[in-house]
């Protein structure tokens, strides 16, 4: 929206403070309106409307999911819809989606004479293609992903860009290789570029190994993030998958091998959805609104003329710098509006924007900007060394919004020994459970403490310790949270 | 792909010779799977699938619409179901739609309370939002777009990237303004800035008002942009509306102006499609496959390297040429492969490539590098002035492609006097015909033609002439042809 757009959609913005963060719910559903990324009242429940502010910071955040795919992915396009004869071959992964699927039936005013599947997500879509693609061993790996629009018929309760009926940026990677051990290695690699976007973000998170009976219909296992939310639940924001040849043997996607044996080739799939802007938002927000990491701000710095003394003068300063920063690729806006500067830092603070200048008559004559940072930070920085000046007050911002973050996270996450103790830790947090690993004591874990199992932590190495059930001693840990 | 796909998809690149271009259809079909544009073989008819060259150069494209746009419009996203309530309520507008339209009835397993449309376009999406949006005149003009996947139920022959029933890159824009007056400028800005766009592609076009009768339903008048496409026929490629109040009146689209009334607002959408790449495909592509202008080719430089002599030498000079053709910013590809240079050549042919380099011992000992335009000229650089000689032949490139599909475009369009002549003209081109402007000389000009009345040229005026079918002097001309 433009300036004035702001004015009519959001509260006035001297008003403009969100209800306490401790509310996560409420405030959660205030930020998004006020500060213009979803609106929410589209006449279909689970489906929302993109802001353009919101959707200038999706952009942002695409597009570092693309820089660190694009190196060895390639970016495809397919189809929304798929044949019901298609989406039905795969008897576990229809089992898994079948509740959730819309369907269409009808073309014009005739019915279709076969229904059509909105994507839930594409492997009915796609495979069928590879099997038309790949051939021998030198078409392998094959490493594809598309930004695409999937849906679900959700029965619970909604909420925007957590849990939607149309998921609007859904990343999915699909790769196929030669082997299984090989497919196993790039579900790693995949949880490692998610790490690394997860840590532009500055999002702190959690990796594991989900249970046999949460895995992904069809999947041989699957990995996930999970980031803590402000009120101690966890929401699932990446996952990866690990196919082996479940599908190649429903869609019969074979090589032929360097000896010419035809082989059944393994594959892999792994996901990212507008979930992960959910996380950016609700993590670092505060109640004045949104704060952005440097990178994914579609506002970099605002500068805020202080019309004091000789205007003019003011307002050609205030020009310049604005020049000169935009000449450093950096996504500047020079308020000009008739507010007071009061009301425009509000404005700018809801919007998250991680720094402004302020400029004045004084300021000029010494020759100096006061600088604000999203994260309260304040200080006078000569004008002749700003560009650099910003880069460097842009990385600490990154470190506190990081190490906040962080803070917060390792907060709420606890080792427990009991049934009692997961109970209690899982009302706003994560518990650390030790479990012998049987599915039994899994199921009767999540039905005792009343939470989901995340799953096994990644990447970490346990002392003994009894399983909370049974009591067998096992070096087995489960993350155990109330999940979005 | 990588190139290893290409040797499974295509043919074998010697053999990669396309049928002759006079054969449109079937060049235009080998040409895509080929070139690894899109897949065809999607199990959906009118649905395909984008191979990644394709959406890389759907990328390119699509980022100088966004250029071209984001200085004034914003972009954003809305859903893609609209409820049958809100789509029913437009009725001129259901008119021109309801045969077309895509229906979901079912979520799950059981039938939904509403039936949601796919959206053919957005009005019926967007108007109850701006509804919600637009309160004063402050919040005017409100310019936004979107690119997204939209749905057709064809009933006639589909075909890719022209006539499909996933349009999968829909750019729609949407404008509201105050005034009927401010609304035709913005019009006349539309159709501005979609030529500069096809200017860019090197693509030459008609501009006409449609007739009435062809018109965008719900729309006071629409102005089409079309390509005359390689066998006569033309390609309709942009479309800008001026929708006066129409849907302001039903979707109760009203603002408060100055002086306090209640207004009804005025809007305009204009829309582009893949049919953009169709276009920019089928008019400079020869029976060697793709040729692409430089601003949107995925690979702009290819160097093959001529690996006589010292191999180790030719191929660390090529790298050198890799690296410094990267850092100025060009997509290079170095092709190492392990075929032999012909057929190198043949495949980056094929693939569009602007610019090839070949980099023989010969070449290095003289300091120079052989430069092969797609276009056929041929000569040797020095290697220091690589970058300038580059973007030299870059440009001088742009102005063939442009001459070239200039003078095809002007060989295709004659003026004529008769009925006879009009079909005679419209077998392979488009006939500009005097008619009086009335629309029963308009159908029956239709008819007796056999062919489409694209509508009056735009930006042109005429002497008199006698209208083809009553014979009344006319100053007005309308474009005939065969469409796509």
């Amino acid at each position: 929206m433009t300036d004035s757009k702001t004015k009519s959609n959001a509260k006035d913005s001297k008003q403009a403070k969100l209800p306490a963060k401790n509310n996560f719910s409420e405030w959660y559903h205030e930020l998004l309106i006020t500060a213009e990324i979803i609106d929410n009242r589209y006449p279909v429940k689970g489906m929302c409307v993109w802001f353009p502010f919101g959707f200038a910071i999706r952009k942002n955040v695409y597009s570092i999911i693309r820089e660190l795919l694009d190196p060895d992915h390639q970016e495809t396009q397919f189809p929304l819809l798929i044949p019901e004869n298609e989406f039905m071959k795969e008897a576990q992964h229809i089992k898994g989606f079948e509740d959730e699927v819309y369907w269409v039936t009808r073309g014009g005013t005739a019915p279709l004479e076969v229904n059509l599947a909105l994507r839930p997500t594409s492997e009915t879509a796609i495979y069928p293609m590879f099997k038309l693609w790949i051939r021998s061993h030198a078409d392998l790996p094959l490493r594809i992903y598309q930004i695409v629009n999937t849906f679900r018929y959700e029965t619970k309760h909604t909420r925007p860009l957590i849990r939607l009926r149309e998921i609007t940026s859904f990343k999915e990677a699909h790769t196929v290789h030669a082997t299984w051990e090989e497919a196993a290695e790039q579900v790693e690699v995949a949880i490692k570029r998610y790490s690394e976007f997860y840590h532009r973000l500055a999002l702190p998170f959690l990796v594991s190994r989900r249970p046999s009976w949460d895995k992904f219909p069809g999947a041989d296992y699957t990995t996930a993030i999970d980031v803590i939310m402000p009120d101690g639940r966890t929401l699932q924001v990446g996952t990866a998958h690990h196919l082996g040849s479940t599908f190649a043997k429903t869609y019969e996607i074979t090589y032929e091998a360097e000896n010419g044996e035809q082989k059944l080739v393994s594959q892999t799939c792994y996901g990212i959805s507008e979930r992960c802007i959910a996380a950016l938002l609700s993590v670092h927000g505060d109640e004045k609104g949104l704060v952005l990491p440097w990178e994914v701000a579609p506002v970099q710095v605002a500068i805020v003329p202080i019309l004091l003394g000789d205007k003019e003068k003011v307002l050609s300063v205030c020009r310049e710098l604005q020049e000169k920063l935009g000449a450093a690729r950096m996504r500047v806006k020079l308020d000009t509006s008739d507010e007071r500067p009061g009301a425009k830092f509000y404005k700018w603070e809801m919007k998250g924007v991680p720094i402004r200048l302020e400029v004045g008559p004084r300021d000029i004559e010494k020759g100096v900007v006061t600088l604000a940072r999203r994260d309260g930070a304040k200080k006078a920085v000569p004008m002749v060394a700003l560009v650099e000046a910003i880069n460097q007050e842009a990385q600490e911002l990154q470190l506190v919004l990081y190490g906040r973050a962080k803070k917060f996270n390792e907060g709420r996450v606890k080792e427990v020994g009991s049934i009692e103790e997961a109970r209690s830790q899982t009302e706003a947090g994560v518990a650390l459970v030790p479990w012998c690993g049987e599915v039994d004591c899994g199921h009767q874990l999540e039905d005792q403490v009343g939470a989901n199992m995340l799953g096994e932590p990644q990447y970490q190495i346990f002392s003994e310790a009894a399983c909370a059930v049974c009591g067998k001693k096992s070096t087995v840990r489960t993350y155990m949270a109330r999940q979005y």
